[in-house]
């Protein structure tokens, strides 16, 4: 049942009311430097400030054992984050409406050499219609637009009719095991909506994503003797141009994936991290690289995995040193399938309509060659999946920054559309 | 004066007698693990040996503004060993032979991955000829050979007729300023004699050796976005290749410089550690590696520095990506010419006689292809230096090892040499 025009427009005001103090709010998650493994603060903060709100509270760690044991679960690495998930739980008075789900990530990824960020990458400074710093974008202002899509409903006396789950994560830079271990513990709803900075976009598919470590080691000797040594960080580059062999191949499948039609390049191989040697005058004896690989929905990533390391293997039979030394690959995140959101739900007819009333323009749906939390709920929960949010700029680059404005509307699309997805009561 | 029959077989079986110890002396040094910066426990442990062995001590620190300002003087980087030198000092009754000047260093390389060691890197263990430990070949069993010999004369009632410096060095795997301060203070020679492991050979030229770092950045984005970013560990890659272009140059231009006659490759460009980038899903935005490369002897350090930091300032102006981030280097380490033992000093020619009775054989000379403090004596002391010592395996590999029956031998040319050379007196 659409909205009536009042409510709508008082809904809209609200978040016009409240948007000073969702900046405020923004700044504020801006603030913490959450990088993987050190979003306990965060998370605290966000269970402080959830229970404050109203919400219930759970709170849980992630379960290697039940995560590891899952198809889409990645491995647990040293790196893995023990921060735990926060869910934040509105129970209404009456049952009548639709439940909802509500996701964000509050892990940011490395900011890179501080001395090429022009803004201070925990600042949250404001220029102009940017908001700067480290996650701004991915995804915080989504994380602080999920609360006050809630609490522009509540400034006009009124509330979800119907349960929602307000989930806070982390892990989704690297595994995405913090979305999935909300998924082991229980939680489903009948839809679920994720503000990822999506240009004002609706995810339609996006890509699994594949994480691993290669390790290639030789005998290294004085460089005085070169020649005899083997030189561990060369073999590696041989390694590097192979895996290059297997992103152009998979990017050649591109026309039996109906979801990339129109998209360049939708698979994507980078080479994210290296270190090898020990010293300036020996041969260098090991080298180490980290990959991110994607492949298309649909596609099984233990299946897609085990190919690389066929290829790998097969490659390094015909490498007179690879042969006697063959690069030991370790998956260490991402074990991510991919998903399409089918076309025709009535979540997204609802979003579609929300996002008209706040832009004045019709919704649009993109591919999406990054890893999403959103396959979670498309795969396992098996409900409509919302991946929506606002324009942001240099995502995992030097000075990510949001655009306010683009974070004023997609706020008013959410609460538009909660309102409408959920129904309402009053407080 | 060439020795007596019976002088000669005395000392000959004084080393012999002295060998037992001579081992465990060299177990004992291979028992520090004396990687650059962590010498001073070594360099404490020689200074109480050399004061129990009646040597006189002069301890010194390396003088950073003194080196630096000196032509071979390499740059001090924060990892530059702050252990200090010391110079053991024998004088004689009376000063009727010709000095010398006995040199060895203690820092060692790395050990690498300690997986890849059959052998105790520290151990020191014995099987059947070979010592296997970090340093055993380089040079800890050369540092063993410098007090053996002498302890030889001493055992048989003998001491050198001259004054004889034993300079126990370091920073001689990285920048070559540990002998050169010996220099700057002052200690010189008729003739000095470094007992690296030169399979026992004596070099009669060796490179020159430059040491620097190349770091690129770019601006990253989300992976997804990855036309968009630019990626340093790519972009350093090429650079690589680029620095292969000089290599390839330079190895063109050996028939220019006779004293690489017959050598295949004198040139050789080593790439001895890489590291780059933050996370892996981020295209990179900084690779660093470290470079090694020599030079031939004669050729000035810096004009040849310069001629590899214009060499990439060029490639990078063609380069669409590094034409707007120019790759950055730093000098960090050696800044060492190279240098030739001109023929026919008396000093070759004495220790020729030596090794003959010690082996048996005529002495051979050889082309180096390392870095050796050797020049420190031939450029600026400008005295005869004689880089001459044992058989060894795996320098600066896993398992290096050096060949105990070649010690011995070696150890006894040396005191043969040393008694010829300074003549003897009574203890």
């Amino acid at each position: 049942m659409p909205l009536s025009p009042q409510l709508r427009d008082k809904i809209l005001a609200a978040v016009d009311a409240g948007f000073d103090e969702q900046i405020a709010y923004t700044q504020k998650l801006v603030s913490f430097a959450s990088q993987r493994g050190q979003e306990f603060a965060i998370q605290d903060f966000i269970q402080r400030d959830y229970a404050a709100r109203g919400l219930k509270i759970d709170r849980f760690d992630m379960d290697e054992a039940a995560l590891t044991a899952h198809e889409g679960g990645a491995p647990f690495s040293p790196q893995h984050s023990r921060a735990p998930i926060v869910v934040g739980i509105h129970h209404p008075k009456q049952e009548t409406g639709r439940s909802l789900i509500l996701q964000h990530h509050l892990d940011v990824v490395p900011i890179g050499p501080r001395d090429m960020w022009q803004h201070d990458p925990y600042g949250g400074q404001i220029d102009g219609d940017w908001m700067y710093g480290r996650g701004a974008g991915d995804m915080k202002a989504g994380a602080a637009a999920n609360v006050f899509a809630l609490q522009a409903l509540k400034a006009i006396g009124l509330q979800p009719a119907a349960t929602v789950y307000v989930q806070s994560v982390v892990e989704e830079e690297s595994t995405g095991n913090g979305a999935l271990q909300t998924y082991l513990r229980g939680y489903t709803a009948d839809a679920a909506l994720i503000p990822e900075p999506m240009d004002e976009e609706l995810t339609r598919a996006n890509v699994g994503v594949l994480w691993f470590t290669v390790e290639v080691r030789g005998f290294p000797t004085h460089v005085r003797e070169m020649g005899a040594g083997t030189n561990a960080i060369d073999a590696a580059h041989r390694v590097i141009a192979s895996l290059r062999d297997i992103e152009n191949r998979w990017n050649a499948e591109a026309a039996a994936h109906p979801e990339t039609a129109g998209v360049d390049h939708p698979i994507n191989m980078n080479i994210g991290m290296i270190e090898g040697g020990d010293w300036g005058s020996s041969v260098p004896a090991w080298c180490r690289f980290q990959v991110r690989i994607s492949i298309y929905a649909g596609q099984n990533a233990q299946a897609k995995y085990a190919e690389i390391r066929d290829h790998i293997a097969g490659f390094a039979r015909g490498d007179r040193f690879l042969n006697q030394n063959p690069p030991v690959l370790t998956q260490n995140g991402f074990n991510a399938e991919g998903y399409v959101l089918a076309p025709g739900s009535d979540a997204e007819a609802l979003l579609g309509q929300a996002h008209e009333t706040a832009f004045g323009t019709p919704l649009k749906t993109s591919f999406s060659g990054a890893y999403l939390d959103a396959r979670v709920y498309a795969l396992y929960n098996r409900i409509p999946v919302l991946n929506y949010g606002p324009k942001s700029r240099a995502g995992h680059g030097f000075d990510e920054a949001v655009s306010l404005s683009s974070v004023r509307k997609v706020t008013k699309a959410m609460a538009l559309f909660i309102a409408d997805w959920c129904g309402t009561e009053a407080v």
